[in-house]
């Protein structure tokens, strides 16, 4: 299976010129939120089972929302209990940010997408307020924007299955010359 | 397995005097959205596709977040297709409420708990705004204050592995007195 292809024949990757949420603007557009509603998925939750079987946990924890289908695939296939986090606050303060059963307990959070680590950072805050320990972290692509060293320094094993590099790399013969050199430019950059 | 007891044990329903968000007081208290991080869920799980089987359904559709686990699991166990609503927007106004491929599909809405009805009414409409059709609503405990009516108006068909009722009835001898009484009145006003 060639991630890059199903992604943009799926158009959960998009190339082009795009503006993020934090203003800065990028040659490619991922949202990987409507993956598990594709026969791929299935597939890339037996990578990720792969990616963390030398890892010991005892919960898998999915952060809301993107996390929680590929948190609950692998809690279904392995028997493991699973739970989720949010790591934005809702209007009630009394709202528990984590519902899951995590206390002493060795958690492996899952997302679908890492970027600076920010939210996987959060969600093992909120792990170890509640008297758990993260003991890796899984996500299915890695923009590799500084998420793997932020996780290691905290002391975190991070898996990805796919990198950015990898999967923009595999596209690069579908791309218009322009696209191609935009991509090429921001790699050099990035990677 | 006595679904009441499982529940009080894990302390997802007490008894007592609660308010609700809408305002309302109410003899008890439920929230399963930390039910999948318990071994009895898988259990569940079970029943659930045990009461669908004769729905004719291409795609499950959890709502966010508390529905998504369930619809994860049974699509893991039943090989289909899944995704998730949100029934609130949030900030930014482009963000889509589905995230799923529903167009020309016969969709499944999964909830963990039904009270009024209004969520899974709130999401059936927006599986319609994107071309799709919602067949059924399950859920895992009715809480029989009109959600079945409401949607079976709407031509659904609507499931609960557990209502309510059933569940409050079966814990009536672990209760005290006083919370006895009060749940019993209960039950005959609202049921």
């Amino acid at each position: 299976m060639n991630i890059g292809s199903v992604l943009m024949e799926r158009k959960l990757l998009m190339i082009g010129n795009f503006v993020l949420t934090s203003g800065k603007t990028s040659p490619y557009y991922l949202d990987l939120r409507k993956l598990p509603s594709y026969p791929e998925f299935f597939k890339i939750v037996e990578e990720a089972m792969e990616r963390v079987k030398d890892i010991d946990y005892d919960v898998i924890l999915g952060v809301a929302t993107g996390g929680v289908p590929l948190a609950s695939f692998m809690a279904c296939k392995l028997g493991k209990p699973m739970g989720y986090v949010r790591i934005e606050k809702k209007g009630h303060g009394t709202d528990r940010l984590i519902e899951a059963e995590v206390s002493d307990k060795k958690v492996l959070v899952v997302d679908d997408v890492a970027t600076t680590g920010g939210s996987l950072e959060r969600a093992s805050l909120e792990v170890f307020r509640n008297g758990g320990r993260v003991v890796g972290a899984l996500v299915i692509v890695d923009r590799e924007e500084g998420a793997e060293r932020k996780l290691r320094e905290m002391g975190m094993e991070f898996r990805a299955i796919y990198r950015i590099s990898e999967i923009l790399r595999s596209i690069l013969d579908k791309l218009s010359e322009t696209d191609r050199a935009q991509i090429l430019e921001y790699m050099r950059g990035n990677v």
